[in-house]
């Protein structure tokens, strides 16, 4: 940590600042600045304590910046995991090398709806199965999912035509029933920092694959990914879907497909990038999946529906599935070429 | 609900987009437009169906855009409930003319910390003390709260000093608990979109101040207390407290002061200010406090801690108590004054 | 200046970024830092170096990141300039606790209107006349101002009523002609980038009042200014002017008060907010205005047509005579409350 | 374009908008909405007139909001020309199938730094020469360029080397130097709205390379390129190159990849992709630049310099010769991958 006093603090400003750094355990190092005087941090400090100091030197008179050093995230740091995390779900491998396609309905409607799909998640060679069962609904007045029937019907779906399912959970007290139908259980971007969803997840041991809140930094991601981690969850799947858009007229948000450099950069888990919500618009999801692949993700999310003009929720970024299966063999195709790139 | 078909759509996709809306009973009215033409829908459909219709009708070939001219939310809306709502906590009223202020520590520390600033809370004028007891916290290293036992202290504290009281409660399964204790119940910034804990708080009965996300709409903000009302439960306070800054180097936030005339146009919920969370920065806590007053808030929420440098969360954009002393004199003249205008 | 190496860094890394810092003349501090190191930079560099070897360390093998200590403007800054600097122009003085406003059309459209409105700026008791004549509008096809004739109008009728007057001048070349006519030079929120322009803005020695780009940092803002400044033009006027929206479909952009006590902290230049920008809806504007009174700035702009249903730009914004009038009634009895407060 | 009035609207604001269309020489056509009436304007409107009458409508009393169902711009819409164009600079097409990358240094530093860089450029068969002569800078100490000596620079090496030559102009009037040497006239993402400079690029004849403004939308995009295109001069490129950024600690700007689809669905004119300043992180470039090309962008501008290390400006984000090299293999072989597919 890395303290830049005001311009022009007293001597007893500095020595205020020194003297709560020592009564941490820590010893200052003062460094003179330009115009300005910096003091530094040198020895470690437990993260607790270092948000603690951080704190209470932010209030302190003649204080104008505190700098951290460090990323404040361990777990999920490639600093300290440096080879990639790879998840496994009964017999598929997440990240490290793959490339996941989760495919599926926004939302299940019914046995006959999500079989349809699975069929063609199946088919096309996609190896997850997405499907809603609680959604989170901006309106109290728009379809809220079937809830534990569309657990239900996933559940018996996946077994039925052999595919992981992965379904979104809302709050934590959920956590076992979801827990109980899915293979993985997806947080959702409105829920990344719902931390007592984060910690059950954490605890339940169940892989998840946790949505990028639509402005959250890529530290505040890492940090949600960490509460989990910290429950001794290593099984994190992390998932782009867009930032909130400064132009919402042309696409739903924005999505960041830098996101995916980085993040492979300062963490050792998967990235999935989903273009459905990342876009809302099903023309431009093919175009953004490919996107993600070459930039380094290990999979995407895309949403696909067999009547996507009936779909009960988010129709207008659905794809049908033939464009769903066009979309498979474009990204099979050009896996297959960047895997064999030198 | 307006359909503005695509530059030379056919006529196919012109019929097939009457018949979706003739299915959902309602009957199209064809606008010819200057290089396009557009669909009115002039009879009322209820809001779930008006939800399922612009979905299904966002993916149907040839839709350019759907609009709404109806505002999404109902019972939050002025056009249905014209007079401003007062909530009545106890003795007090929120809302209606009256300038509230709630003040106290970010988090519950200790009865003594506790108790000091809500004798300084009391003496002052201010009506409501905060405390924070489940603290969502961006790290897991980072003070989590007191819990339970900040919930008692803060219940202590508020009889024993006579205040009303507001604590945030994190998800649905612990409105209970909070709510046997406050007065008030808070729902967090990051909690707007957590359905779960809206509905929860909805079927409570108790006021529920909610504060306004990160990047929330206005529409996704009062669709947010939409669901707290659709429980039954008028008693809801809305909270501006800093949209994301395009600049984070000078505030934490940037606060939205012309929320206040817009939400005060469109809903007749009562509004307050989080200056302390809106700027981060204790010094700019007054002015905006006193902004947000002339624009027409019904209260502002402010932390003032004993000791700023010693608290465990927030310490740099606490007041101290002479400062929260100096902010309240102002504010009492200021509302005085306003009050007293033509 | 602080440079923080990655974890990890090698002592040849470490070696070489010294080596680049005694090669500018300054002497490296080595501050070994919790789990990587960081380097400091006591001496005093000048601006010019100190930004070329930013710009060199930060594409060095082994740096994670540079961080200045010095906020990088220095004549627009309060650190060198403590006192308030007040703008003169004839008779008026800008800044140091007076409350200015300037009133006025977005666009001169004909002698008639602009001097019908001028009277009523004169008789509420507003200082400054405000009226286009260059107009940057975002569409080829919208109206684009009365160009020289505009000017000379605003001239005309400025001196007839006997009103300081302020225009917008949008390129270097055009400084002459502008400054000719008007008092004020203002540069337009999107020209607030417009190097060239500001270059000659501030050899032209005329009062320039300048508008924050609607996605600039407070540090771009005050670097524009310093532009201004560094041509040995110390009159200028900062304006606050609205931010871009997350939420662009209740209010144009967001007008961001707590710009207001941040520049009067940074810097002595005099602030002015413009709140009909800032909202782009009439019925907003007199709230923001008082509320960037009482946040502590110099004045406002404010947009007033005879008859805004004829305006032939921003009509939707622009107050009415009546309006306008009542606010004004309004801030001169604020003002004059919190010049009184103790 | 659709009006909507709002709620509980009287008879006579209904008039008062029908004699506003009307003596505009439009028909009024009624439309009883749900809960509030809309009032469409089927018969066309110029493109003045209806800007004007927008603006005259959305201040009068009753109206709610204003909607254009037809896109601002005409000229660089794809509904008016099918086909993409085809920009030609010498016996370069830019547009219609082929990717095109710009390589070079940031700012043209000295013959001897340039030609290295055209050397590499060259003969890794990247097609365009950039360097930049007057360079727009945040800071008025920071390297300005080496103006007219930098274009003559620029000119003679791409001569030498065989290069089409691409170089930043600022001001409308630095249009006729700027266009005497070099090919193609960049305005850089600062000068998007730089009405003068888009005019005088315009008549220019020259073909122009636009940048998008770092908060600009599509529709403000697009109309800059309109305003080039109103002055007969359709060789227009476009450029994205990176928005505000959410969060700028490990990025400079968020680039933006799905406005590539965006664009060529809306436009004909081509669309290059900037990753250098898009992320401002060497690393990120190669990966951006090949999600660039698969989504569909017509090439990409990437900074390269010999020797990034003692570049004058924005070395952190110039690629090596190396890195240069190697990238451009990738985006060769990916281009002949994705050209192949059926």
């Amino acid at each position: 940590m890395i303290i830049v006093m005001q311009f022009g603090a007293s001597q007893a400003q500095i020595d205020a600042v020194c003297e709560a750094i020592r009564s941490r355990g820590a010893e200052p190092l003062i460094l003179p600045g330009e115009d300005r005087l910096a003091i530094g941090i040198p020895a470690s400090l437990d993260s607790e304590t270092r948000i603690e100091l951080e704190s209470a030197l932010m209030s302190m008179d003649g204080v104008n910046k505190v700098t951290q050093t460090s990323r404040p995230y361990r777990l999920a740091s490639r600093e300290w995991h440096k080879e990639d995390t790879k998840v496994k779900v009964r017999d598929l491998v997440i990240g490290g090398g793959s490339f996941i396609v989760m495919g599926g309905p926004c939302s299940v409607e019914s046995y006959e709806q999500l079989s349809s799909a699975a069929q063609i998640v199946k088919e096309t060679g996609a190896q997850i199965l997405r499907g809603g069962a609680f959604k989170p609904r901006t309106s109290p007045y728009a379809f809220q999912g079937l809830a534990e029937e569309g657990l239900r019907i996933l559940h018996h779906v996946g077994k039925e035509v052999g595919l992981v399912t992965v379904s979104e959970v809302m709050s934590g007290d959920a956590v076992p029933l979801v827990g109980r139908y899915v293979d993985i259980l997806q947080i959702g971007a409105r829920s990344m920092q719902n931390f007592p969803l984060l910690i059950e997840a954490g605890k339940s041991g169940k892989p998840v694959f946790l949505k990028r809140g639509p402005a959250a930094t890529i530290d505040e991601f890492l940090l949600a990914a960490e509460y989990v981690m910290s429950q001794g969850n290593n099984s994190v799947i992390l998932c782009e879907r867009g930032v909130v858009a400064l132009d919402r007229s042309y696409t739903r948000n924005t999505l960041d497909i830098s996101a995916v450099p980085v993040l492979k950069e300062f963490t050792h888990l998967p990235v999935i990038v989903d273009p459905s919500h990342g876009t809302g618009v099903a023309k431009y999801v093919a175009p953004m999946a490919k996107a993600a692949l070459v930039a380094g993700a290990d999979g995407v999310m895309v949403e696909m529906h067999p009547n996507p003009k009936a779909a009960l929720s988010d129709g207008s970024q659905a794809l049908t599935p033939s464009q769903f299966a066009r979309m498979m063999d474009q990204l099979t195709r050009l896996h297959d070429f960047v895997s064999s790139e030198p």
